[in-house]
Order: structure tokens, then C-alpha cells, then sequence
């Protein structure tokens, strides 16, 4: 989306020092946005209005930053990933257990319920579709380094089906993390047992 | 939930014969309700007036079978789901494939999208996350079944981690068909290529 470029330049504008003033609309208009969303109010239903009167801040202060609606949620929701995780980088299993562990943790307290609103959303908006494959490619791209690491040093197999592993390893957390799927599995150790499934596989050893 | 047993009862009778108005009334407000969700209205924002102007039928007419607006949303959403799937019992493999195949299967052109809409939703509402598990714990008991009779048979390892293992299967199927999670990873195979990775497992054989 064209809209990134704009955003991402105003946010070296918003990280400069002497705007405290702007920073503290803005941080009120993302704050505003997540809110809504967290109450439960559709992608659909929250506009450029309904944003300024939660902010208590002015049309023009929201225009000023962003060009349209769906740059002020994009940026709100993107403002709730974690960065992405370092690997240890010495055993495959460990770097996985790492990575899952992380998934459908909230960045903040109010994030779990927000994605768990968001995702089904994004899905249903091929513009925000196509942003958020933007947004969480990179994350996957972590992942799959990993694996294809794991396929050159024999720690896993060389047929590996890399995208639907990916796949295998990550839904489930995010399933059981933001809808909690199903309550037996909740505890802390989900990422470990996630991985040694996959890892160690359901047929019998040959 | 006990309103469910009203709701059984209500349900014989609307598919008694001779009954053709009220039966008309009735499938009019599950579909208003299934509407609103689809339209992305949440479900806090739904209400008997509501979905009475939606169905153009009157709040009486409601409440002359249900007695509450969560009990109009726990019969629209229930009817969206397939009845559970038969498995041939013949091989594991196969089983699990046939039951990983009809998840996210719309019942409906109507329910893919209102399901997205519908999950994260019941997952923050503990009275519904009740109610569902109550829905999808029989179809899960299918797929633990044929995991059991696996085990039994030696065509799955006798350590099996069951509850993971569950989810493991059934979590990629709902994210990627309810959300399109990897656009990579859409085609018809997703179920095969889901149960193979999570048999043979990641790991290379000893």
C-alpha cells in the first residue's frame, strides 16, 4: 500500500524530539482506534469522525498525519506487534520453541483482545489482506530460516514440506493463544509441546 | 447453558408439519442475525429490536421461541455447522484427512465469512466460549476417536500427545480456510499435505 511510505515518514517526524504536542494527539488517535476495536466495533463502522471524537482530537489532526481510514488502522494495529524475536541459533528445536512462544503474546494488555477482533477482519478486507501478509511475511520469514536450517544440518528432514510446517507450527498457538481453542491446553508450556509434535511426528517410529 | 434444552424443544416443533408460518418467521430471524454478523456487526450490538427490524417480524414473534438474544445467536451460529462427518475407519491416515478436509467447509455460501466474524467474538464472551465448546466438543471426540484407535492399532505412537495433537490438525485448517492465513498454502490438498506433515513429523527418521 502506497499509504506505508507516508506513515513510516511520519513516524520519523513523531520520534524527532520537540513535537510533544503532535506525538500526544497521535499516540490518543492510535489509542482511540485500538479501543474501538477492542469493544468490539467493526473495521467497517469506525471512521475518520468517530476516531477524532474518541481522541478528542480534530479531523485536520488525523488528516494532518494520515491520508485516509485505513492508514490510521493499519498503523494502530501494526503499532501492537512485538518486534521480531532473536534466535539463539545453536539447536532448531530450541529456535522454534523460542519463536512459538512469542505468538498471540500481547504487546500491551489490551492486544490479545484486539487481534482476536482484528485478524478475522483483515481477512475479510483484500486491501488489508495484502497489507497484513506484508506485516507478518517477515515474521515468517524468521521461521522459515530456520527450518531451512534445520533441513541443512540434518537436524530436520530434507523432504520437509517448509510452508505447510510453517503453517502447522503456527496456528495452533495463535488458535489456543487469542481464542483459546480449546481450555485443556492452557498452561505455559504449549510452544514446547506444539514443536515436539511436529518435530517428532504422530506415525510410530519405522 | 440451559436455555439450550428450550431451544431442542422449539426445534422438533418447528419441524413438525402444519407449522409452515411460524417455521417461515423463525428462518427469517436466523438469517437476520446471520446477516448483522456477516455485515460484521458485533455481537454485543445485536439485539431483539434489531434483528426483529432486520427479519420484519415483531419482538413477539421472537420471543415466542427464544427466550433471550443469546440464545437467537447460539441457534443462527449452530446452524452453520455440517452435521459431524462419518469416517470410514478403515485407515487412520485416511480418517483424518476425510474430518481435517471438512473444517471451514462453508455450510452455505453465507457461513465462511460469518464464521471469521463469529469465533473471536465467542472467544471473549465466557458465556458463549462455554456454549461452543459444547458445540465443537463432539466433533473433536470424533477425531480423538480415530487418534485412540491408532494408537491401539500401532498406527500411531503409543506416547501420543493427543490434545496437542488435535490441535495441531485442526488449527491449520480453520486459520487458513476462516482467514486465508498463507495465500501460498491455498489449493485443495491443505488437508492431506496437514495430516502427512503431522505423521511423518519435521524431525529426519533415526
Amino acid at each position: 500500500m502506497s499509504g506505508m511510505t507516508t506513515a513510516a515518514a511520519a513516524d520519523s517526524e513523531k520520534r524527532s524530539p520537540g513535537r510533544p504536542r503532535s506525538a500526544r494527539s497521535e499516540q490518543a488517535i492510535i489509542d482511540a482506534v485500538l479501543e474501538m476495536i477492542a469493544d468490539g466495533d467493526a473495521l467497517e463502522t469506525i471512521s475518520i469522525e468517530s476516531i477524532a471524537a474518541r481522541a478528542g482530537v480534530g479531523k485536520a489532526t488525523i488528516y494532518r498525519r494520515w491520508a485516509s481510514r485505513d492508514q490510521v488502522v493499519i498503523d494502530a494495529v501494526a503499532s501492537m506487534k512485538l518486534p521480531i524475536p532473536e534466535v539463539a541459533g545453536e539447536s532448531v528445536r530450541a529456535d522454534l520453541i523460542t519463536l512459538m512462544s512469542q505468538i498471540g503474546q500481547p504487546n500491551g494488555a489490551r492486544s490479545g483482545k484486539v487481534m482476536t477482533c482484528i485478524l478475522p477482519q483483515i481477512a475479510r478486507n483484500p486491501d488489508l489482506h495484502e497489507w497484513y501478509q506484508q506485516v507478518i511475511e517477515p515474521r515468517r520469514a524468521v521461521t522459515r530460516a530456520v527450518l531451512r536450517r534445520g533441513i541443512d544440518t540434518g537436524e530436520l528432514r530434507a523432504d520437509l514440506d517448509v510452508e505447510v510446517v510453517l503453517l502447522v507450527l503456527t496456528a495452533p498457538m495463535i488458535l489456543q493463544r487469542t481464542m483459546r481453542w480449546n481450555p485443556a491446553l492452557d498452561g505455559p508450556d504449549l510452544a514446547e509441546r506444539v514443536v515436539a509434535a511436529v518435530l517428532t511426528g504422530a506415525a510410530p517410529p519405522a
